[in-house]
């Protein structure tokens, strides 16, 4: 069949929209329609070539939501029809990881899936016949996709496909941290350093758990007024005092339960440690480094009862975890709406990226 | 009343066997005869002068087991008889840190104890009419020594005490780490860097918890046959593998659930990290590094599934914990005796500090 798709042909250029090949699911695969797709910093990441294991020509995208259209042979686990959510992390139900109670790294397909292939080592899309590369196994900035089975959640067909979208990465990533990772309980005094889109999901989760105090961390001033109105209580700007540590275990008296790193900044990651507290405080890693950057701090930190972690797609099984965090947003319980505040049609994803260069979206979305 | 005493009178020289000036018990203390102590790295490290914050005069020793034989007013845990293990870390059971479900780092009189004090801030040793500082809140290099009540466990009078005082520090650090602070599962595969006295207790931790593999790591191949006795299944000497993070990878099919660094070397530190098993291998520092010196590590080491955190004194809550481990030893469940290398009387101590700077034992102990 034929599809219309945004097509990074190369590293630095912008998207090329075109009516690409797609070739039907083959045994374990769906083809799905992808009704929308969030523009996540990760597509740019790989757009600009900074990503070592970045493939192109790609159908970058993993940010989606659709319907299923058709079935390969053997699928049981969704029908045409069913409304779904790309996992580009799957969750098979059989491998060691998926089987261990403490990770959601399934590992079944991931040697291909990073190969920007599908499972048996092709690709389903095509231009002029020349194969054009997976993304993350989603590849949703293309209106027709093909997913393995494994790598799609079923999710309730009354949530709205322009706002659950964003739940297929950014919001899982940091409601999952704290709900799947972390486990904050109620009561808990947290600390989010960076407030854009992760680490708002983090604050919204927060409060949805009960938290105490949820104190964001931000050189930006701006970004306060939306961090209040999804939970946070408390607000300090690094620059503005003199030690960032020691402000907020004075403000928590004694340092935070859990601390998010929504970042990716290696001394913020540092600072999210030792703001931890004493005895028990544990901080979370979200936010990706710069290749070959490491992190550091003193041994005592650790022997004095902090635990240090991270977290990648929020801990979520997202087979079985998605569709909860799908319902969270049905039930009211976290805000997603005001988070997209861009949506677009497929001609316009180049002005979706520029819109994220200057910081002028949290999330955009593409409408179908 | 007087009692004989090991006095460290400066930093570096010798110790010094006298006869002191012990007052009674005050409010919420108790009197203790020491019957058994003994002598630790930690012991060595301020006796040394390195340790930044070791104070002299003092009377040294943390790793005792004794009888009550005096108790102050108000004391209501123990009486005249009990047999009772001192604690470094006390446990008052009414601060924030005894109150909450994660640490064993009661701070309830921490601030005077650092200060080589009884928590009323006076010593009850002196020489003539010079006072005399406490040590860890223990001083157990001294036949008779006034300790708080909540820093006494009681344990069973059936239980050897030139055996159990080893409990007292170093088989708590090295069992505790593995069954309260790890919680290592049945079937794990469990890596421990360093083979002296609180990996070979970590390794018979993880022998009686049911581990798979049992992984030694130690440039020192002498140790290998006692750490085997003790539960050891696998030994690599990093000197002759070309890289012993891979080593433990392709041992242990994928990694360490659980590693354990016995050494205080950041280098290992970080090994220790490195080789524990993407999704879910949890890391625990247990040695104790040198001042200002730092671990690094890549954050994505984190980010995919490890956990990085340290264990003091075992993660135990004195009271409650070690009369648990004194009925494992008792039960059989643990080897002490086989760790206690040498047994003296305390004109001999300065020859117990020579046999561990010697590396000619694992645990000498000084019976009273």
């Amino acid at each position: 069949m034929k599809t219309r798709a945004a097509i990074a042909h190369k590293a630095g250029a912008p998207l090329s929209i075109e009516t690409v090949d797609l070739e039907g699911p083959r045994a374990g695969e769906v083809l799905v329609e992808i009704m929308a797709t969030g523009v996540c910093h990760t597509d740019a990441f790989t757009l600009s070539g900074d990503d070592p294991e970045g493939l192109f020509p790609a159908i970058l995208g993993h940010e989606g939501a659709g319907i299923v259209r058709e079935v390969g042979a053997g699928v049981t686990n969704v029908k045409p029809g069913d409304h779904v959510i790309p996992l580009y992390t799957p969750e098979c139900r059989e491998c060691e990881y998926c089987l261990h109670p403490k990770t959601n790294l399934c590992q079944k397909i991931r040697g291909t899936q990073g190969q920007g292939l599908m499972p048996d080592g092709s690709s389903r899309f095509s231009l002029d016949g020349e194969p054009i590369f997976h993304y993350m196994g989603c590849s949703t900035f293309s209106n027709y996709t093909v997913m393995p089975e494994i790598a799609l959640a079923k999710i309730r067909e009354d949530a709205p496909f322009d706002k659950v979208c964003y739940i297929g990465c950014g919001v899982t990533t940091g409601v999952g941290a704290v709900v799947f990772d972390a486990k904050v309980e109620p009561g808990s005094n947290v600390v989010v350093f960076g407030l854009g889109g992760i680490g708002l999901n983090v604050i919204q989760a927060a409060r949805m758990v009960g938290a105490n105090k949820i104190v964001g961390i931000d050189i930006n001033e701006n970004k306060k007024a939306l961090a209040e109105q999804f939970g946070m209580t408390d607000f300090i700007n690094p620059t503005k005092v003199d030690n960032v540590v020691e402000a907020i275990v004075d403000l928590t008296k004694g340092g935070a339960d859990y601390s998010f790193e929504c970042i990716g900044n290696v001394k913020t990651m540092r600072q999210a440690l030792e703001c931890a507290h004493k005895g028990w405080g544990e901080s979370v890693i979200i936010g990706v480094a710069g290749a070959g950057q490491e992190i550091s701090t003193r041994p005592f930190q650790l022997v004095t009862g902090r635990v240090w972690r991270g977290s990648a797609f929020g801990g979520a099984r997202g087979r079985t975890d998605v569709p909860k965090i799908v319902d969270w947003y049905m039930d009211g319980k976290l805000n997603i709406d005001d988070l997209i505040t861009h949506t677009m049609g497929l001609d316009e994803i180049n002005s979706a990226f520029d819109l994220m260069h200057e910081g002028k979206s949290i999330r955009s979305v593409i409408e179908y």
